[in-house]
């Protein structure tokens, strides 16, 4: 804990005292760029990996990077999307997830989770990922290449439960929000995003790529 | 979206390259000194406050920083906590509030979600901040103080959640965790963390300020 | 109530008795073409509206032909989609709304579900209909206009839903299982299907109509 | 599905075209005799048991004809009943059972829901027929006549479920609703309903057969 | 607080201490003759109205006296009563209402509990009880009469709600299990209880009075 | 059943008849001493143990005097403290455990729960009860003593609950409000209270005991 401490001391003295009047005019308010949602994995840094500054990524955070569908009962993650879509207008929704995830391991061995009540429960809004797995899935054995296509294939699932919420979907219908699947690998550096043309990932960093949204609204109007 | 893009390649061209050898020893597997819970608000950067690298702080985002309570439903924060607690073994939890929230504004004002079904039902777990404001707060009139009160109370209100959950209090019970109540002001800099020997949250870039653990468990073994 | 036994005497002797075979068969099991999703409005019949015959059509409907998405809590909905699908192995699922339906003019005029606890609840699955009319379709004043497009939002909403359950999205990723969206307009005996190529509903009995499923998965493996 | 789309066009030519003035009278409303809830088994046509027309039966389908109790948390079916009873003043119930119900089977044998989490969940409504099976009626071994007993015991404990319906309650207690138990056994085209006098089901085709609603409320006013 | 530790010491030495070998006994385990649900209200003590002993009385108490009906969700009330009548295997179970009970006349002025969300919700399950009275009691229109027919009529709305426990329904087709419902006027010190042959509530305390319990199970094996 | 018609009869002619004018006056209203929240077991007489008559204890009773966490779904146990603090404005509300506890022992011995699935799921609000001991108590091996130690660190995880209810939080900040722990063991009738200051159950009997409330609210104003 101290050190955290000691990482605020220097935040003040390094950082803001630099930047004093940067900070000063967040004050007026926030209009962030785009709606980041990934895993609380310590080794994840949305503003590092996106180059971004105070203000610019609305920012949700949970084990798995996981988004509940819309249904009667609220969630934060419901609350958090509402609230970036509806109320700030992002124009952007990025579900990440990375390499490694301890939360995919766990959907893919349920015996890690015979004493958490809590992360068996909430894996629950990750069925449909391992359903795929289980179903889709048989022809890969290797527990790496099989952990890597649970974190893509979950981006996707995710994708889908985010279209189910209201606020989501009507400004999908209004060409006003773009979703988008990635999966950053922070061994490599790499992050990878969903292209629907082909149904790959495929690298940010490779020549020519550019974002492709994913999926839009049945129906413009 | 291109900035992000723009952003991600800078990533790697300036930040991954030259830390790659730190990077790659990330896949080890994670041991972050504490979980720290705080908004999805853009403006709040938990690695820059406390100059903490990948790796050292598991990071729970949503609007409000909100914890529900333990219950038969689970959720996205209780798994979040259970993992970085029961799995992870992180030593101390943060709660960090912040000035300006709107999630705090918004559970003042409840005409501001009257279309927001999903932050509505969220803020439902904050309906303890909600009734001691009411109740407690009748002779602060200046809508900037009521605010600030607002996002203390509230650390304070989720901090009694938190407790509620499985795996903190047993850990609480072995003196293997200590909580922890921040509020980060963004415009001065400044943080402050709630002192449980004077009820006030007291600044930490202060001469003399130690990190306090709030309320132990009720008894020790 | 007389008048239905007085039916069923008459199923007994004049429908019965004269393909007492075709009825015997049906002990062997089902084997069913499609799931039809429809609404509980007595004035549709899905055997009559597509001429099939017992054992053709698993059949499930409720008020408004709603789709509650995949939640921790099962639903009614959920475990007959999942039988459908996952048990019986249907290779096409239709949702089906339908002209005048009275719980899409609910979801229009909240003052219709005052004491309606139960119909008002339920409606929330269908918030995002409900949110796409209020905030895409100000420009329609005609309440029968606003009535269609209601319906129609409605179905592809529910076809959002529908694609967050599991057995579905699964069946979806291995190219074995179809999603339509259609409309009955029973005072013309009209039937609607959704063209995803361009957003439109066109007639089924049109020439050269093709049925074309919406939406594969993200991803084919 | 081209069978489908085969008979919509059928049914335009055939039905609708020759019964034009009857279908689109059923715009001024529908005020149907009944609702009728049964399983989505596609070897049940409710309308042609009882040899009903478009307009006469509000039809409620899921697996296993369940009936949710009357709870908070709001269902299809809730919503469904109290629309039939408080909005469209229905007179009658039924809740029609069937032979060889493949939900029923699973209620006995809990190792085919394994891989069916939402079935698993829809069946914890008919825990009470679980229990009522497994504790008395030990000794009934023959594997159709228990599942015969099962079939005609969960109509009787969702007759119990409705009565827990605001609107089933209030309209029963001014005498202006009566609830029906059926059972309807296909490979023979029989109909058996509920006898409270006697406690067994008899056969509606039998002769001086008379419609006995069960269970009037408590309390008439 | 000074009075029940004051209390306590008197418990000890007046009442423990002549009965010693009683409360020792007890011990053993406990089999008691019934499970009593009643109201919170300070003003009942159901051992001093039965004039039981410890022992003797298995006691459910929250406000209104409420009984959930069985769902997915558990609750106190459904733990409580499974308990005793599938563990202890109690064969009587009493409902007791009382007069000027506050949870009933909070159902009867909503305006009661605008800021009572927990107590708002909690009626909820008596919504029965009140669409009973709105709807079928509109002829009633002193206050003290509505109360009293509230009262009444919430005891035998909660009766309903406990058949859909499934140790009751079980234990109920055993003829194992009875069920009365009470009304306790405690400045009379009368108790009325339901005769369901008249569909009225009499006093125990008339001549020839008997116990009735009420609506056996439909099917007795 | 008869004994307890008799009781009610000797209650009329022995008790009521002696103390008609005490009755009567409880008519104007209640304004109960404390909340105490005990367990259903029959053996326990609040009123016996604090020596306390009608209208001085507001009883709320369940299996395992357990306290669900606040949460936007609504329990009994919830409205019962929000009524008793908010609405009677109790002072103190007592958590009271006891020997003997079948619900406790059930928590230590989950194979006693397979048929009681409402049981099951109710000990999940004691789930911190259940963790604590599993992993703080390991050196305890005696059956009776692991059984004392969860009666009372259950006491302690309900009180923790409790402090999550908006009105207890809202009321202890305005000094209005303790909350206290006992455990009663009706074999030698004895109550055994916690005392903050050193960790321990003390004997209320004992020499110069006198009650102190635990943990006072974070913040006083
Ligand atoms: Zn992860
Ligand atoms: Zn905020
Ligand atoms: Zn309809
Ligand atoms: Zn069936
Ligand atoms: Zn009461
Ligand atoms: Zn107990």
């Amino acid at each position: 804990m101290q050190k955290l401490v000691d990482g605020v001391h220097r935040f003040q003295n390094d950082v803001f005292s630099t930047h004093e009047r940067f900070f000063k005019r967040l004050v007026e308010g926030q209009k962030p760029l785009a709606l980041f949602i990934t895993c609380s994995d310590s080794r994840i840094d949305p503003n590092m990996i996106t180059q971004t500054e105070p203000g610019e990524l609305f920012i949700l955070r949970n084990a798995g990077n996981i988004v509940p569908t819309y249904s009667n009962t609220s969630s934060g993650e419901a609350a958090t999307i509402e609230y970036a879509v509806a109320v700030l207008g992002v124009q952007d929704v990025i579900v990440c997830g990375h390499s490694h995830c301890g939360a995919m391991g766990a959907l893919l061995d349920p015996s890690q989770v015979t004493n958490l009540p809590s992360v068996r429960g909430w894996l629950g809004h990750a069925e449909a990922t391992a359903r795929i797995i289980r179903e889709n899935y048989g022809h890969i054995t290797d527990p790496q290449a099989k952990l890597t296509a649970t974190v893509e294939e979950n981006v996707l699932v995710q994708l889908e439960n985010l279209r189910t919420h209201p606020s989501v979907l009507a400004a999908m219908g209004r060409n006003e929000l773009r979703l988008h699947g990635w999966v950053y690998k922070f061994e490599t550096g790499q992050v990878f995003a969903f292209n629907p043309q082909d149904g790959q990932f495929e690298s940010v960093g490779d020549q020519g790529f550019e974002p492709r949204p994913i999926m839009p609204h049945l129906r413009a109007i």
